[in-house]
């Protein structure tokens, strides 16, 4: 009779045998049928796991580096040959991707690496090595973050690296170089992209401008840096954040700490300066190493001390995005260091950080099991050097004792010792789970992932369409000369910042540029000297969406109790700035012409007090008096 | 817009550009959704997709050490990174499974090789390095191809690979090494299993008893060599397949001629003495090779100067297996030298076996589509050295230039220069289309497509059972002493040959073994010279179901026209011997005891004549006359 592993370990267990080895280990595998994984015939329910979307979120858990190579060594070494992961491997719908990169020409580079792939699922459009988030002319493309911020869902980015490196930094900024981390970096090698020179500036501060509700990696160091150009040079880039209004945390008893975290408060935890420190040590692989002595890994002592993991960083978030019943999310998962390990040749490293992102994947299917709605995808960037072989190669190699006790050579052959192994071409495992997910299933390309995603989410990904509802309202249809007036921007979706101005068809003002909170944007102006019919408009940065409102300066009297206007409504239809559109890039740069100088955050305490009383929290723009541009 | 890089392909055709670049070049991939693969949403594809088994046929194509790596090495060449096979990269369902051995203790090795590996989904049944499906004990494990046979089915067996190598070899043959081809061999390396020592005898000798419908691939040599025991010593195993009805030929004209293939008449094409010549050539690997200005593939033209490919005897094996509407059949093809050429650091090589491969999965896919009730899996055994790169490495390397006009580095890591690169332990890609298909979904084992296969076919893999309903018949239930008489055995479905025996419960005298051929085996005997009542015994060798009939002896007149007694039927139930049941191995050497010396072919032309008019083809046996053994 045929037997599963499970069975077998089931026996085993009631006959009150050991139960150390792990579940499905050799035990049984030389028996007929005792090393199956599957316990009968799986049609019925692989049919019943194909479930049609939308779906309400999307979690997608990225193993960088993690190539079906690094998947068998990890799985080997931590639940034996016959074992399996329970959240890797658990997910019914499998396929394979391919990972292929672009060369600036446009023709295909088949050794891709970790920005041009992040970029690949995060956008939908392929690139060139290095970039994130433009295409190979340099465009910037809309990503699954920012598509489900303006579609109304909450996000989420979690890392063990640094939170601006590719993986992560793939779905908030987009930028020519993925070293240009902050100000800092970005002044020298993307200068044309930093914020003094008009761009949209270093992947920590397109990130703070993005603003995901929730945030958790390492890379705190960039974060102490102090920004060049743009609304807050000057402070450094923690300072921005506290002032833009992020709950900031360093470590596990504060992130306990938090209960909440919306587009009012978002969280910024950086658990680490750098990545995070790996899970397990182990030796290196060296030349001649498959002949020494095999060993076991350890623990890394210096493994967050916080006691935070992956997975539970990720169950965090979870928690956070999905505590509106009615709001969807969209969360991004990556284990780094993979990759990072596999390109030391530190088989332990790259093994325990594969167990790291197996029980995020084990917090994203519980979660998503329990929710019903909930599409689990789970794939590698790229592939890696890695190799499991049956004797000592002439490369690097390291012999492990699995924690099944049988020896496992693993090989690093792509580069020499003490330089980095190299990623490899080949396709990977994608895995799904959830509806939409049996759009993994058979040969698909990374980029496919971002459809997969945004269909599954039903995401409109036309941005301006997104703030086409736009409206401004202002306090005050009418003022006196010099006085002061707020005007609030609504409908602003797919929006991180709008800009104000207010004047007549031959000049205007600005109003300076606000942060876009759930589609608001709240500006005070000082109306004009000259008594006459004015227009104050805004316009979103991404979008190019602009609204307008009509203020009347008179000098006769006003009402002593402002009447706020009926609802002004945007002008019908909202017209795009020329050359925008989902070109956020182009529309920032036309923004950032528009809102000059030194716009500054200060909270209006009555204002502030009347916006909390309406179910939100606000930040407010005045603008320092200048003139229009001449 | 998206568009997917068919309709990119279809519009450049439509307008009249060259279509020289392979289908999803890269000549739209830098457009937003210009790489992705998927046209929509697929889930209804999938969905439709999921069939229910059984099948009425099975087509299993192994890509010998094509793992992912591989494939997407041979995909960048061929195809484009954008491109795809229309075989391989075709099949809708699509997994990953794992292919680690054992250690003769039952401890997993997770470096395998093809003798495992093929045993691994030829039986269920895992076991050590170099065995061909026997267990870890050496007890043989029933195969599909076998398992195919006993239930009814046309069995077919093809391979770019001498037949007798590892995988084409595991589905016949039952054998402690993998390189015991032929007599010859065996004598020395497996001793024990040897025909003259009792044994099954080597895998060619295994295979003509096993005696598969369809054979088709290389490996003539071991033909020519002289079987040193069982009833063929002193002649060829060429000799021998044609004393036992084997249609035989050697190139592709004498392919063209064959018309059918059965039980009566099986075909075996051996079209090389060794291996098939590659597809492709190119230069080797070498430190430093991708340094060196990149060249292309070329074809071989030492390659089959028949015109034959793998998907032309795939083809042929198709349309011969298939010829009988109501029969199913099970098939499987090898693409061997994919493995072979990685071993030798060989890129063109390995992948022109790929593209090689490629077309016979369109055969197959192309058969199964339109036959509608066919299950089509293709897989490899293990994975592989070669990794594509993007930098030279230290060891082993090559530079192609693919046909998409694009560099690729090949790197090979595991071996020195002049040695055998190694293969790898990861898992690798399956992939099924039609009913069952969904069994290769998310991870599973090797030695689930065992299950997979099997259970698709509703295959009853119970050896015994399938022999159980036999029968045997005498042409005259009294004759005078020592004259001949005709004993016909029937329904023994799971046998491949049979021994026969007259006598009674204190001596016996033997029949001979005979060919069992669609489930009948005929045995000539000469009756006994003492009067009395006799039980002639046919006993099948792979079962041990053994079912008798009562001739008596008399010196009184015997009716001149013999009336053929009234279908004396099996003793029943059918009685296993001690110890057999799935062990083939046990039972065969029960029967060679039985057996003993001297069996003879010998076509005796009248019963011939009756044979085939009732319209099959029968070898007979005609015992030489002896002693029962004292």
């Amino acid at each position: 009779m045929r037997r599963s592993a499970l069975m077998v370990a089931a026996t085993g267990l009631l006959a009150g045998a050991s139960i150390l080895a792990p579940l499905g280990a050799y035990a049984a595998t030389d028996d007929h049928g005792g090393a199956a994984r599957n316990d009968g015939d799986q049609t019925a329910a692989i049919r019943e796991s194909i479930v049609d979307g939308p779906a309400k979120n999307v979690i997608l858990l990225i193993g960088d580096g993690m190539g079906d190579s690094e998947i068998t060594v990890a799985r080997n070494y931590a639940q034996g040959a016959a074992g399996e992961f329970a959240g890797i491997d658990a997910l019914p719908l499998t396929g394979q991707y391919t990972t292929y990169a672009l060369n600036p020409d446009g023709t295909p580079n088949y050794a891709s690496e970790s920005a041009s792939t992040a970029s690949g699922w995060s956008t939908g459009t392929k690139t060139n090595n290095g970039s994130l988030s433009v295409d190979i002319a340099g465009t910037p493309q809309s990503t699954l973050l920012e598509l489900a911020k303006a579609n109304g869902l909450r996000t989420g980015n979690v890392s063990t690296a640094e939170i601006q490196d590719a993986t992560p930094g793939a779905q908030v900024a987009h930028i020519s170089a993925r070293g240009c981390y902050g100000p800092v970096e970005t002044s020298v090698t993307c200068a044309e992209e930093a914020l003094e020179n008009g761009g949209l500036g270093s992947i920590s501060e397109q990130l703070l401008t993005l603003r995901p509700d929730v945030v958790l990696g390492g890379g705190s160091a960039t974060f102490t840096e102090t920004a060049v150009g743009g609304d807050w040079a000057g402070q450094t880039l923690f300072e921005q954040a506290t002032e833009r209004g992020y709950q900031l945390v360093n470590d596990a008893a504060g992130l306990e700490a938090i209960t909440a975290a919306d587009q009012s408060a978002p969280v910024l935890g950086l658990f680490t300066e750098g990545n995070f420190p790996t899970r397990w040590v182990g030796p290196e692989a060296t030349v001649g190493g498959g002949d020494l002595a095999p060993v076991s890994c350890t623990a890394n002592p210096e493994r967050l001390n916080t006691g935070l993991s992956l997975a539970s960083l990720t169950d965090k978030a979870i928690d956070l995005l999905s505590a509106d019943s009615e709001q969807g999310f969209f969360l991004q998962v990556e284990g780094a260091s993979i990759d990072k390990r596999d390109h030391a040749a530190d088989a332990c490293g790259q093994i325990g950080e594969t167990v790291d992102l197996d029980e995020a994947v084990q917090s994203a299917l519980a979660f998503a099991k329990a929710d019903g709605n909930t599409l689990v995808v789970v794939t590698a960037d790229h592939a890696h050097t890695s190799q499991i072989v049956g004797s000592t190669p002439p490369g690097l190699s390291v012999a492990l004792t699995t924690e099944e006790g049988q020896t496992m050579l693993v090989s690093y052959g792509t580069a020499n010792a003490g330089e980095s192994q190299q990623h490899t071409g080949s396709q990977v495992r994608i895995a799904g789970y959830g509806p939409g997910a049996a759009n993994v299933l058979g040969l698909t390309d990374q980029t496919d992932l971002f459809f997969t995603s945004s269909n599954a989410l039903a995401l409109n990904t036309d941005l301006a369409a997104l703030s086409a509802g736009a409206a401004v309202t202002l306090d005050q249809a009418t003022v006196a000369p010099g006085t002061d007036f707020t005007a609030t921007g609504s409908g602003l979706a797919a929006d991180w910042r709008a800009a104000g101005e207010v004047g007549t068809e031959a000049s205007g003002e600005p109003l300076g540029v606000a942060d876009v909170i759930d589609g608001q944007a709240v500006f005070i102006g000082t109306a004009p000297s000259e008594p006459g019919e004015y227009s104050v408009t805004l316009t979103g940065a991404q979008t190019g969406v602009s609204v307008s409102a009509t203020l009347t300066v008179t000098a006769d009297a006003i009402p002593a109790t402002p009447t706020p206007t009926p609802t002004p409504t945007a002008t019908a239809p909202a017209v795009a700035l020329p050359g925008t559109g989902p070109s956020a890039g182009a529309a920032a740069a036309v923004v950032g012409a528009l809102a000059s100088t030194g716009a500054q955050v200060a909270p209006v305490a009555g204002l502030a007090a009347l916006l909390l009383a309406a179910g939100g929290v606000f930040l407010v723009i005045r603008r320092r008096r200048h003139h229009a541009a001449s």
